[in-house]
């Protein structure tokens, strides 16, 4: 088999998922005909592969999960939107006369939220953005993407970009799952292959794929509560709050330690 | 990253689909908590893939497509429905009547059929049940499955092995869809790079992954009515009827020539 291009997979679908949205634009379409609905494909690196539809990504405030809704409700002050994805975040944020930033290392998202109305936008790492030199009061990772922080190797580079990043007193809102909720063998085995290669159970080494793009092989952390208070600890950040209403996902709430 | 396990990945994501469609049963869940659709993915081995809900294997009659009750209207006798899958259309011919057997390869897709009330099934090839001895009057093959005749290469033996399976007077009846309708590069690259080996256009080389399964790679052949109409020359068949109304989808009726 010819391994698939490497490329913008997530903007490609979550274009292709706001066409259908709209009905607006080229569309993916079975047999050249029929509407297909956009399917994101997850695979993982021991060949575990899912599929899951793109139009979530999309969704209105009123199809949410709770816990999303919860988020927004202890955001302050100026808000980076870390993995804006198709905007419905930041889009919601705006409306509320938040300022906010969506921030995403794919080109197709960012263009996908400012054509759905994000005004402020940028297309970089959270390393990246960093140097350039704003500051925000509140990060936001919504959408499991707690995972963003990769792993114990990554989680320091990471949360100190976020802390280069902050004004005083900033938080971060993070919502992650705790991955060890489960018998299922599929994913037992994985943990402990994971933990035998020195990883955490649940650092998912991850590719997005869509049609003929895949995205580059990376790490996304699926940690508990515990194993990201142990990431956190000796950064600038502390954990000040666990919303686990909805077990097994969380919200993590992070501040700012005092600058010492 | 690891090759998936090859196994029984369509039966897999049958038996799951019927555990969300009855309800009953473990099914697949996000988080261990939050039910999810079953997806099927389709890899082809130029590296595009595709994933398409699973749900409408087991749809009912007032959600299939027009074609699909052309197709039954034209059934006589006793039925060899080929792929019969979760047993859609095996189901909808017993209750009304007419003398069906559900042919499959997959052992699970055979198993949901069973638990779904269909009482006349085979777990085989058409070459190994043409062996066994049985004869018909209609073979089907519907939802794509004039794939199964798969390219130049295995034509002539399946088309003989129903042949073997023929009572005088037999008819297919195959749901086909012609591939050369679009400009998307990706479909029209893959198309010259099979004839390039010799290949019909759109003879896909294909697997299906399910989770950590994936079936063998096997050729499955999308082709024009012309195409169609060279591959039975020469066999024991010739091509009745085209009905293209919904193109680029259509319904070929095949009917056994006079012994010679």
């Amino acid at each position: 088999m010819q391994e698939p291009l490497v490329g913008d997979a997530f903007g490609e679908l979550v274009r292709d998922a706001l066409a259908v949205h709209t009905g607006v634009g080229p569309r993916p379409l079975a047999g050249g005909r029929l509407p297909r609905p956009v399917i994101e494909i997850i695979e993982r690196d021991d060949g575990l592969i899912n599929g899951a539809p793109a139009a979530p990504y999309l969704d209105p405030p009123s199809a949410w999960p709770d816990h999303d809704h919860r988020a927004l409700s202890r955001v302050r002050g100026r808000v980076l939107d870390i993995g804006v994805g198709a905007g419905r975040i930041a889009l919601e944020l705006q409306q509320r006369g938040v300022p906010v930033t969506g921030l995403d290392v794919s080109s197709g998202a960012i263009e996908v939220c400012r054509r759905r109305g994000v005004r402020d936008l940028v297309l970089a790492t959270v390393d990246e953005h960093a140097a350039a030199g704003p500051r925000y009061d509140t990060f936001l990772l919504l959408g499991n993407n707690l995972g963003l922080i990769g792993g114990a190797d990554r989680a320091p580079a990471f949360l100190a970009a976020l802390a280069a990043l902050a004004r005083p007193g900033a938080q971060v809102i993070a919502h992650g799952t705790d991955p060890y909720n489960t018998t299922d063998p599929v994913h037992t085995a994985y943990h402990r292959l994971n933990r035998a290669r020195g990883r955490l159970g649940g650092q998912l080494r991850l590719r997005v794929r869509y049609r003929e793009l895949t995205t580059d092989w990376f790490d996304y952390l699926v940690c508990s509560v515990d194993e990201l208070r142990e990431l956190v600890a000796g950064t600038p950040w502390r954990v000040t709050d666990i919303d686990d209403a909805d077990a097994p996902y969380y919200l993590a709430t992070l501040e700012l330690a005092a600058a010492g």
